[in-house]
């Protein structure tokens, strides 16, 4: 594993949003840590950002990563129930 | 991440429905992200909406986040504690 | 999102197999917000449903959806471990 | 829904091969309930069985319904509470 | 289904490691209840073995299996944890 | 199952990067399990990492196997009972 700065530091966020937003960052790590160089990257963009199939894959990726997050935000519930 | 309106203010829904419905709208939104462009998105209705396979992967998009909600809502069933 | 007449009053459901019925319902509700038109909706089946790929990705939709369902029936077990 | 007979009783089994074995017939009905002829599914078999990719693609979604049948079970340790 | 000897007896294991090989017995079995014919199994290694999109369809079905595998062993936490 | 050197000791890690990072030691295990050649891997690396959709397969592996390290590890939320 390559020595990366930090970019994680909890999983916890204050909203439902940020939540969503954070598992978007951690769909990108996913690929960054695969393929770190960003020449390459952003080559690859218009290629998977206009082809529908790899748009519902991308959402994929996420739907899985907000699963996590939620959980680990206890859904954002009313914070006596959590 | 491109600074964007709120757009998700909770998990929790009144019905199952709304929250099969809420499901969707996460699910578009993960591609909205990924793709920001309403035109080139509008393009690409016509390819996915009409490909069996592509329906089929957006319907597990949606069945992954309809997880997520539900779990969120307690799978509506306890009247206490939501 | 379009209006549409309530079709999901509750996860619950009697029989484990009817929580099965339930999660092919959901998974083809998934395919039908995303594609309205019944007509379109017809052409594709032929397709879908003589490809063997097109039904294991839809069977792996159902088993998605049916964790859900059975997670909000408690897995139907004994009522007392409820 | 077309009307079917009872398959699906509980999703308790005894052991644990039991249970996976009873997921391998969760993907079945996922299939069969949406290509009910079995004349076509015989046609398939042949197709999908000498297909790396598809048996990959049908290991997976046993897996999912794994997951189901396991939690359903309480992963058959404790013997308190089934 | 095939009468089969008995292969599972638990999905406890006494390290995560361990736990990890059982999740690969698992994703084998998926495959080997579908084409339980060792011959054409072995013709079909060497295809999806130097396929890089296939074995990272074989790394996801061994995660999903996993998932099980770790939440049976409370992943292996502290036992005074369980 | 080949024998192979210990790997992992545990799923429990200090912070949830360290924790995505043992995501990504995990699918990267599940590849090479299937093909423990590290010259083929090596050919296929360059396949791989240059196509928008196998990146994309990739980190979907790392986001199942991060839902189940984020688990483990109570999602790193409460300092207690690790």
């Amino acid at each position: 594993m390559n020595t990366m700065e930090t970019w994680l530091y909890s999983l916890i966020t204050r909203t439902p949003q940020e939540g969503f937003e954070l598992a978007i960052v951690l769909s990108q790590r996913g690929v960054l840590y695969t393929q770190p160089s960003e020449e390459i990257r952003e080559l690859l963009r218009p290629v998977y950002s206009t082809n529908a199939d790899s748009l519902i894959a991308v959402s994929q990726v996420i739907a899985i990563n907000f699963q996590t997050v939620a959980a680990a935000n206890n859904y954002w519930r009313d914070p006596r129930c959590r």
